[in-house]
């Protein structure tokens, strides 16, 4: 399989990136990162969560934030919603796409959101048919692809059904997480080859956590499958929840660079880029986990 | 291409790595150090360097590190000999292989050993007889092979007349280095296509650097070309020197989780590499740059 030419980048920084800091963010500085990023050319960001506050206190105030950013013609500003209350608010705030989330990992779904596999997935189904009620694509994300913090390694074939659900229910784009950020290249690339037996491959997104330094050798382990859709984290913003002190999201900045170097078209600038991560890092008063705008800055 | 089932790992954190660690280190560190990696099972590790302390002081010592260490059986320590002084003290603390260097870019031949390259490979030339009457093997090392930081990017067609001359003169081996961390994964794949129609593949290995967060993905990119032998450095002990506060070596904890993820053979005991990295890291005040390794003492 050749590699892709194109590859577009759903940036989940301001999302699955600052929930997972400890320090807190005004919605002020929420709108600027979304607003860098989008003039950087990100074509895609997950800017909130529609969830309760008590749950996730970074995530308060997403609705003051869509209604502050510059909405550019052409980009997707989606936001997270795990339930019909949430795709509500979600739809209030003028949402255009929103996402929902299942782990591959039965302790993982009853640890993380309190129910089962099955469960969880009934419970999308009123948030479909609203959404297909309102014209609003929904995307999904499978948790613990590769990997759980309870039961360890994790089978493609664990993996498969669920992605199927989603997709099948309505999801346009299924998004498989290595939440642990534990897996390696060869793993990746039989994940891919065992789910796209039941979602088409140009539907599946790769979402790395770099928690083992692996991500990027499996964007590139993906991309030989013919993946052509991730999801990254500007600055690598975002810890690893389940080993403290460890690195999260994959940098954006890192797979761009990647990207570039084998001549694949993202539309994104990396200067603009690398800029927009410098900024938020300071905000937040931590350093840039990217290496290629540490590289940069080292210059 | 089929994946190798074995993968030798070329151990240079002591070398490589302390000589770009602003830090001193006593010669007792770096024999327990050296101890460690050998108990580790690295069947590969380079001791140190036989050069003027002048120019890099902190290889001064290397002999003595060479009469303390534990030689165990089946393990090769090496030693960097730049020159015939040096061959003959490295000779003299009773090292049974050394390495010799190369820039495959002709601006940091000048700059950084201060002589055109046809010049650095004549000096090699009294170091191969020497070492032949000795029984002594040679390795050989390509630096800048994807980038220089004076002359931009390199091209494969310039590494391989290099690599060619080395493997002509009697080297073994010879390692092509990503010095700058500059590199991608399809240029990676390029160079190994091209350096391999004049020096054997099962006779090149890859030594890449991670300042730009791309070397795993580029072991991965050799592996699948064929290359079975790869430098790296516990802990991800060095920086880079040309650009300061940026990581340097790939770390050996790092690979070798990819390489186990392979399910590829390298006989090294990754909680035991681990422990050693830990315990440099401390000697040297500094954090690991082992993503594996922070990832399991974050555990």
């Amino acid at each position: 399989m050749s590699l892709p030419t194109h590859v577009r980048l759903v940036e989940v920084g301001p999302r699955d990136g600052l929930q997972n800091e400890a320090q807190p963010i005004t919605v002020a500085d929420k709108v600027r990162l979304v607003d860098d990023l989008s003039e950087a050319g990100l074509s895609y960001i997950e800017v909130g969560s529609f969830v309760s506050p008590k749950w996730v206190p970074q995530m308060a105030g997403s609705a003051e934030v869509f209604s502050a950013i510059k909405q550019r013609a052409g980009v997707t500003y989606a936001a997270l919603a795990p339930n019909l209350r949430g795709f509500e608010d979600a739809l209030a705030a003028g949402v255009k796409e929103v996402a929902v989330f299942a782990a591959a990992s039965e302790a993982f779904s009853q640890r993380n959101i309190n129910c089962s596999i099955s469960e969880s997935l009934k419970r999308f189904e009123p948030i479909m048919d609203a959404a297909h009620a309102h014209g609003i694509r929904v995307r999904g994300y499978v948790s613990c692809v590769l990997g759980c913090p309870y039961e360890g390694k994790v089978n493609a074939e664990q993996v498969a059904p669920v992605a199927k659900a989603l997709h099948d229910m309505g999801c346009y784009e299924v998004s498989l997480g290595d939440t642990l950020g534990s897996g390696t290249a060869g793993d990746t690339r039989r994940l891919f080859e065992v789910v796209a037996q039941q979602v088409p491959r140009a539907q599946l997104a790769g979402h790395f956590h770099d928690t083992y330094g692996q991500a990027l050798a499996n964007v590139y382990a993906s991309l030989l499958e013919g993946i052509h859709v991730f999801d990254s984290s500007v600055a690598g913003l975002g810890g690893c929840p389940y080993a403290k002190g460890a690195t999260g999201n994959i940098a954006t900045e890192d797979v761009l660079y990647l990207l570039q170097g084998l001549g694949i078209e993202t539309g994104i600038d990396l200067d603009r880029l690398i800029a927009a991560g410098q900024r938020i890092s300071q905000v937040l008063g931590r350093a840039n986990g990217s290496r290629v705008a540490k590289a940069h800055s080292a210059q």
